[in-house]
C-alpha cells in the first residue's frame, strides 16, 4: 500500500502544511515537530514525491568540480569562477581535490554519480583518454586546462605548449645560454605541454639545457633550485612549470646569495596574484583562471540542456607573456 | 499502483541488473540504454528505493562549507583541510562563497537544506546571533574563526583579540609611536576581535593612532597604504587586519620609496604562505588554517551522530607571533 502525505500528517499528529514544510525545508518547524514528521515518514516508508521526481529526472542542480588542489592559488581562482557562475544559475558545487591522482579522480567520479551530480568540471585531469571516457559516461563533462578529442566533451584551456615556448624564447632572447626547466607532475597535461614548449624553444637555439622533475608545489621548486644552483656551473635561466615552483627557486637563490636578475633569470607560469608581490617580482605566462572557471560552468550548463551531447566545444585562451623584474637583465 | 524495478526493466526492455546499474551508477551501461531506463523510470514514476530511503533518513553524506572567499589563501587552506577530513569519512563538501554577506549566508543555508546537507561549517560568518540560530535549525553546525555562545553549536577559532594585542604590542616594543590599523569587513567577527586587540594595545601605551577601514582584500590594503603614507606625518607602524592587506601596504610603500623596516614597520595576520615570500618577508600572527578546517569537520561529524546536539564544544588555538624582516628594525 502506498502512503500519502495525509497518512504522514495523521501519524505525526500535525497538519499537511507542516509535513510539506519539513519536506521542502522552508518555513519554520520546531525541531521536535520536524523529528516527529521525519519519524512518521520513515515508519510509513513514505517518499516525498517532488524530491523523488527530482531524483528520477536527476535534477539535483548540483555539479562536481574536480581540481588537483584548492590550496594552489591558480585552482582556487578557477574554483571561485566556477562557483560564482554556478550559483547565479541556482547550481551548487561539490569540491573535490584529486592531488593529480587518477585513482582519486575515479573515486570522485563514482561518488559524484552516486550523489546524482548533473555534470562534472575536471581541472588539470591526469587520467588517460580511455579512463576519461569511462568517467564521462553518462555525465556531461567539461575539462579545464586540458585539451581532449573525446566526442561530446568540452574543454576550456590555454595553449600551454605555446606558453612554454614563449617563456623559453624569452630567456634565450635575454641572453641565457644554460637553461633548466622544472616540470610539474608527470601526468599533468598542462605540465607535459609546457615541457614540449620548452623543448621546442631550445631546439631552435644553440644552448645547453636540462629538465628537473617537480610537482607544482612550492617545496619542489625550492629543492630543484638548491640542487641546480649549487653545481659547479649552474644554469643562468630557469623556466619553472608554474609560479609556485618559481617562487621556491627565488627563495633558494636568495638563500645562496645568487642575485636575480643579475646572475640568474627566472620565469614561471599561471600569473597567480603572488607573482606580482614576491622579490623580485616574477615574470610569468598568464592564464585567466577565474574566467576559465566561469566559462567552464557556462559550457557545462549548456551541455546539460543539450539532449544529444554530441557537440565538442573548445574555448581557447592565448597565453600571454608577463614581464617583470625576475627576467629584466640590463 | 506501485511499480517495482521489474516493471522498469520490462518497459525498458533490459534486465533488472541493468536497471540497478543505472540507479546506482556503477558498472558499464551504454548511454542509449541508460536513457531508456531513465525514461522508463520517469514514465512509471518509479523511485529507486535505496536512494529514497536515503532521502527520508537524510543520509546524503554531504555537508556545506560556507566561506567568505575561496580565492583568499587563508580560506582556501581551511577548505582543503575540511575536504580532506570529509572525504576520509566518505562525505562530500558543497563549496559556498559568501563574500561576508549575511544575505548570501542565508541564501546558501536555505539551499543547503533543500539539498539535504547533513551539516554546515560556516567560516568567518558575519550573520548576527539571532539569524545564526535560524540558520542552525535543524542542521548541526560548526563555526570556524568565530566564537558563539549559541547552545548546541561548536566552534573552532583562535583568540583574534589576543592576536591583535600581540601584533600591536610588538610594533610598540619596536619603537613605533604613530600607529595605524587597517580593519577587515565591518561585520567580520575576526576583524572586530583583532581591532579590539589593537585598541587594547594602544590603550596601554602613549602613542597616537587611527583606524582605516579595509575589506580583507589586497586592493584595500594598497589604497589604505597610499592614503596613510602620503600624509604630512605618516604612521611609523601599521597593523593590517590580514596578510593580503599587509602585502598591499608593502606595495604602496615600495611605489612611494618608503623603506621597510627602516621608515615603516608592517605586520599582518593569518600567516598565509605568501607572507614568507614577499619583499620584505612579512611579520604576522599565525592561525593554522588547514588544521582548523580538518578539526571543524571532525567536530561536525561527531555532532551529526549525537542525537541530542546539546553540547557546545570549542576548540581554541593560541595565536602565535611570527617575526620576519618587515618589523625587524635594527
Amino acid at each position: 500500500m502506498t502512503h500519502t502525505i495525509k497518512d504522514v500528517a495523521k501519524l505525526a499528529g500535525v497538519g499537511i502544511a507542516t509535513v510539506s514544510r519539513v519536506i521542502n525545508q522552508n518555513g519554520y518547524v520546531s525541531p521536535d515537530t520536524a523529528k516527529r514528521v521525519m519519524k512518521a515518514m520513515a515508519e510509513l516508508d513514505f517518499t516525498p514525491s517532488p524530491l523523488a521526481r527530482g531524483l528520477v529526472s536527476r535534477k539535483t542542480a548540483t555539479i562536481g568540480l574536480v581540481i588537483p588542489d584548492v590550496a594552489n592559488p591558480f585552482f582556487a581562482e578557477v574554483a571561485r569562477g566556477t562557483e560564482d557562475a554556478a550559483i547565479a544559475k541556482g547550481f551548487t558545487v561539490i569540491l573535490c581535490n584529486s592531488d593529480w591522482k587518477a585513482e582519486r579522480e575515479k573515486m570522485y567520479s563514482k561518488l559524484l554519480r552516486q550523489k546524482w551530480a548533473e555534470g562534472v568540471i575536471a581541472v588539470g585531469s591526469r587520467s588517460s583518454e580511455s579512463s576519461l571516457r569511462e568517467l564521462i559516461d553518462p555525465l556531461p563533462m567539461v575539462f579545464v586546462d586540458r585539451f581532449t578529442m573525446l566526442p561530446g566533451s568540452d574543454s576550456v584551456w590555454s595553449d600551454n605548449k605555446k606558453g612554454g615556448l614563449l617563456a623559453t624564447q624569452h630567456l634565450i632572447d635575454m641572453g641565457c645560454r644554460k637553461l633548466a626547466h622544472i616540470s610539474g607532475p608527470t601526468h599533468s597535461p598542462a605540465s607535459i605541454a609546457r615541457q614540449k614548449g620548452f623543448l621546442l624553444g631550445i631546439k631552435e637555439a644553440n644552448v645547453s639545457w636540462e629538465i628537473v622533475k617537480g610537482d607544482f608545489r612550492y617545496r619542489s621548486g625550492y629543492d630543484a633550485g638548491m640542487e641546480l644552483l649549487t653545481r659547479d656551473v649552474p644554469p643562468d635561466g630557469i623556466f619553472a612549470g608554474n609560479d609556485l615552483m618559481a617562487v621556491g627557486i627565488l627563495q633558494a637563490a636568495a638563500s645562496l646569495h645568487i642575485r636575480i636578475p643579475d646572475d640568474l633569470l627566472v620565469i614561471g607560469y599561471d600569473n597567480i596574484a603572488m607573482a606580482e608581490y614576491v622579490a623580485p617580482p616574477l615574470s610569468t605566462v598568464d592564464q585567466p583562471a577565474y574566467e576559465m572557471g566561469r566559462i567552464a560552468f557556462d559550457m557545462l550548463h549548456k551541455k546539460m540542456q543539450d539532449e544529444t551531447r554530441e557537440s565538442r566545444n573548445v574555448r581557447e585562451f592565448e597565453p600571454l607573456l608577463i614581464l617583470r623584474e625576475s627576467t629584466n637583465r640590463k
